[in-house]
């Protein structure tokens, strides 16, 4: 598939997320060389003290390492494992999830993900990801990216 | 602190987060051996295909997780790293994480969660997670295991 | 592939791994269930303060995985990714890693895995391990298990 | 702990552990901001296909990350917990292991780390890993980065 066609397709099948609608994700840049998404931290989305909640940040590295690794792919692909370290409150009020394919093979793409908590200029790191997006079989190629 | 107030403590954090509301998640069984968190799998928590989301699943490890972990260290608690396989997809109707501690330390306890896709009397374990919660320091003890 | 026959393969692949003598490693245990490898706490096998080195304790869970995974798929196979969690000390005087798949599918088995310290009845949980075993293609299929 | 004194007990330390010499491993390079541990890729470093074991990756991730967080942490530490991808096979003649504190709070590095199989000039990345280095009490302080 060519690279315009899958950026394409990738930007539509983010926006056919019911999740990433739910969450109010965006997906900001996406390119064969990283993913962005971004979420403003509404106050759904926080935890009893007020920062993040883990799982807004790992639903952030599972997406955006998806992302990543399905354009790196050039193919419906979707998110087999990954891991997450939480490293400091997500305080806001912008969380951005940068992820960049760091191995591509045959069949897989290695994703490293960085979770930043973004307050204008300053920008702290939240969470730090690493997982596997797995392309998937040719019968369901024309899906793109999914998690 | 004594386990039945660390139980009604749980409960009462789990009821004070946002974003387990946002999710419309529910906590049905806390005791220092396991956590069970449950969900309807409604629309707003699908990807494009019609799944559960991988953020979706991924929060539920988190939090079962976190309170698994928390009440077995009778303290307050946060999760600190997890890992993630998705096995399956997760089709519902209902969503069900299982966390359990499995070795427990003066300062963390390694938690292992199943997260099943539920239709009556049918489970599918939809992905499997492990993950570490670390006790708070003393100062933040008032306030429970948080994720 | 039969069951019996690959089962002489796994233990035919593990006897010429050269890594796994230099260690002193055997494996004890391997059925379509689970992969036993077991070995002596020598000397070299220690880290600075005479515990189990994290590399052994790894090793074990690498190799365990891998073997409890390629019989489960029935299959040549290698250890794509996996995470470990250190527990207690590996203080011996014998090593012992328990592995079993937890989830078969077409092409990946992800199995967890114990590593246990023991000394004559007793047994301390040393590490938790959690991972992917994935399915080789076809040309190399004559060579059963590898790491 | 001085800067200086730190490193000179990490190597210290390094030299002290059996198994680390029953590897053949040489810790190279050792900053506050990365450690470098190399080692020749020797025939009993070896898995069935002559290709470095997934046991000597790990080894190196475990030990790299051990060192990278104990002297960013300036202190006796040891590694909790941590994750690989294997990526390509270790060809070698030389395997290198290079890691690198991405975050460090009070009590924890975490650390992200690449191994890769060198041929001269060329390099090609065999493994990734990351993980979580955490601070022992006070009581062992004298003894450095442990694993």
């Amino acid at each position: 598939m060519p690279q315009p066609d899958i950026i394409d397709l990738a930007k539509s099948i983010f926006g056919g997320q019911p999740f990433s609608r739910h969450i109010g994700a965006d997906l900001v840049e996406i390119t064969q060389t990283r993913a962005v998404i971004e979420v403003e931290l509404r106050d759904e989305l926080r935890q009893q003290h007020g920062y993040a909640h883990g799982g807004v940040l790992s639903y952030l590295a599972d997406n955006a390492i998806t992302f990543a690794g399905g354009v790196a792919l050039l193919s419906d692909a979707l998110t087999s494992e990954f891991k997450i370290n939480y490293l400091r409150p997500g305080t806001g009020p912008l969380l951005r999830a940068v992820a960049e394919p760091v191995s591509i093979s045959g069949r897989q793409a290695v994703c490293q993900c960085r979770i930043l908590s973004v307050d204008g200029e300053e920008e702290v790191l939240a969470a730090l990801a690493q997982g596997t997006v797995v392309r998937l079989s040719s019968g369901k190629a024309k899906s793109g990216p999914q998690t």
